[in-house]
């Protein structure tokens, strides 16, 4: 904790944007990489802020809607996708290497076996195989929506138990473009037509199914959205979705920086927020996916991203690519002499 | 040098999308960093691009142009800043360490005295103390040209020879959007109006002035430019903007991998390829800034920008912010299984 917020102030956005213009470049000169740097400043209410140590925790599950036809990929490549995360072959493996980010991978309710050989990182917790499909009843009860939230939040407890600072979320999850698209219209206000998207790759059929099935069943959630909030994400959700959910709350309740990834892992950031009001505080937006909800969850929580680089994979990739311009950012920051220094008049 | 290249046989953009697409990932969903991967394996002609070691070379120099009221700051800032770069406290300083890049910064002709000091990775090389001002005469002879083109040419030999594989350009020079402005009229096709901006911040009058300027030089360089390219522009160029070139054109034919950075490093980019037609084939842009110009210059060389942070900062950082990007892509090209180790039908 810094100085400022140790005596109970706020470092806040003017006191930090005075400190970037008095380094030595033109004030706003290093544009978006300011702007990072002041949300990193802001978040963890320092001028010197830490951009790691990192970590990323990705939660698998299934779902139940596969069965209707909404992927274009079975849903056992989310069980062959676990393994192949966890022994590295992944694209997330390679960015958490290339990016000096620990990474683990949680299976909180895929439809496969658990890997039998111990692996570094991997962690079965399943609540239940896969979920019900929510085109045709409630995904997940409440109690299971709060036992995969609970998952999640261990992971954030024990991240920053370890030592992290800066901590991300991803998924894996075939299928799981459908309940977040539930929970964009649900929550960011969208209409099922703007926010389905064709995920990893649907064909025409696929999507045109996908619009029925979350606009139904995102209907049928709306009712009881006010009275019984966490029994209404639960039956439209997914158990990585809720994990994550409950990931990113004990993460920001425990002052970690919270990086975002894509579609999936933003839609269960604003379940987050609305269940846990001011995590979004914590978060920083890695980018904007080519998912066409993913901007409109981003505004309702608030957040401009960082890149758009047309991503659709999920994986915490995104948030991966960040990390490194996150070291970028607080170095700037913290690595610069002032004008003063150097004898100018800024 | 690859085994393809070795054979005198060609890496084609068709097999490494092949490579690209077979990875375990949907084909496409990692949108731009595939683009970025695909980039380094057709300059580096290889599945097994390396993102490092790797170095930037700042080279500084003044401009007599600013005389003439085209800039903010006074011409004695290129000296303390060459001297804050070099002594650890920039922008690039910070950017340099926090991406694992060595640095060096050349004053090839910066009005200002060398540092006394011995200085690790500090150069004074100067041709001369500063250029004439476009304004009224020609800025440099062909001759002056071409001593700071053999200045940067140089140290693209010494990275080269050093075993760096990658390695980026960078400038420091108070007034050289004005030079750059006048190449990009001359070799871009832009108007004045459309080539000129703020720079590091300048105001409307100064705004005006620059306009006037630029396009009066650049018609007065335009005549001789089919006949003596060389002459035409050192009469609209700059010191930093020559040793750029040259810097470009040796690391090209070194067969180094290029990082762009801003509008005055592109402009002398489009210099380079201008002189040396295909140097711009081992180029990567990192960035478009928030020149007006800029872009117009990117495409002229066939490249499209990875960031859009809005920088106009010049100094190398947006060639140091790509840098762990490259780190990102040579990950995901060669540390990924592909579909068949996994067992799946891609």
């Amino acid at each position: 904790m810094s100085r400022a917020a140790a005596a109970g102030e706020d470092l806040g956005p003017a006191e930090i944007q005075a400190h970037l213009d008095q380094l030595t470049k033109p004030p706003g000169s290093l544009g978006r990489l300011e702007q990072l740097a002041a949300r990193l400043c802001l978040i963890q209410q320092t001028l010197s802020p830490a951009a790691g140590p990192r970590k990323i925790v990705l939660f698998a599950g299934d779902h139940g809607v596969v069965a209707d036809g909404v992927s274009a990929w079975p849903a056992d490549v989310t069980g062959l996708m676990i393994r192949n995360i966890a022994t590295g072959g992944a694209a997330s493996s390679a960015l958490a290497r290339a990016s000096h980010t620990e990474l683990a991978v949680i299976d909180v309710g895929s439809l496969s076996p658990p890997l039998q050989e111990p692996v570094d990182g991997y962690l079965c917790a399943k609540v239940r195989e896969g979920t019900r499909s929510l085109a045709r009843e409630a995904a997940l009860t409440a109690g299971e929506w709060r036992a995969a939230w609970e998952v999640g939040s261990r992971q954030a407890a024990q991240a920053a138990d370890d030592g992290f600072r800066v901590v991300a979320g991803g998924e894996m999850g075939i299928g799981n473009t459908t309940p977040a698209s539930c929970l964009a219209v649900l929550l960011a206000g969208l209409t099922a037509g703007d926010a389905v998207g064709r995920g990893a790759g649907s064909g025409d059929r696929a999507l045109e199914r996908k619009r029925e099935i979350v606009g139904r069943a995102a209907r049928r959630a709306r009712g009881s959205l006010e009275q019984d909030p966490e029994g209404a994400l639960a039956a439209v959700g997914g158990l990585e979705i809720a994990a994550l959910a409950g990931f990113y709350a004990e993460a920001a309740a425990r002052r970690l920086t919270v990086v975002l990834d894509g579609f999936i892992a933003t839609a269960a950031a604003l379940a987050s927020e609305r269940l846990r009001p001011g995590t979004a505080r914590s978060m920083i937006a890695a980018h904007r996916s080519d998912e066409p909800g993913h901007g409109a969850c981003l505004e309702a929580l608030g957040l401009e991203p960082m890149l758009e680089w047309r991503l659709r994979l999920g994986e915490g990739t995104g948030a991966l690519l960040l990390m490194p311009l996150l070291d970028a950012a607080a170095a700037m920051v913290s690595g610069m002499r002032t004008f003063s220094d150097l004898g100018i008049e800024a």
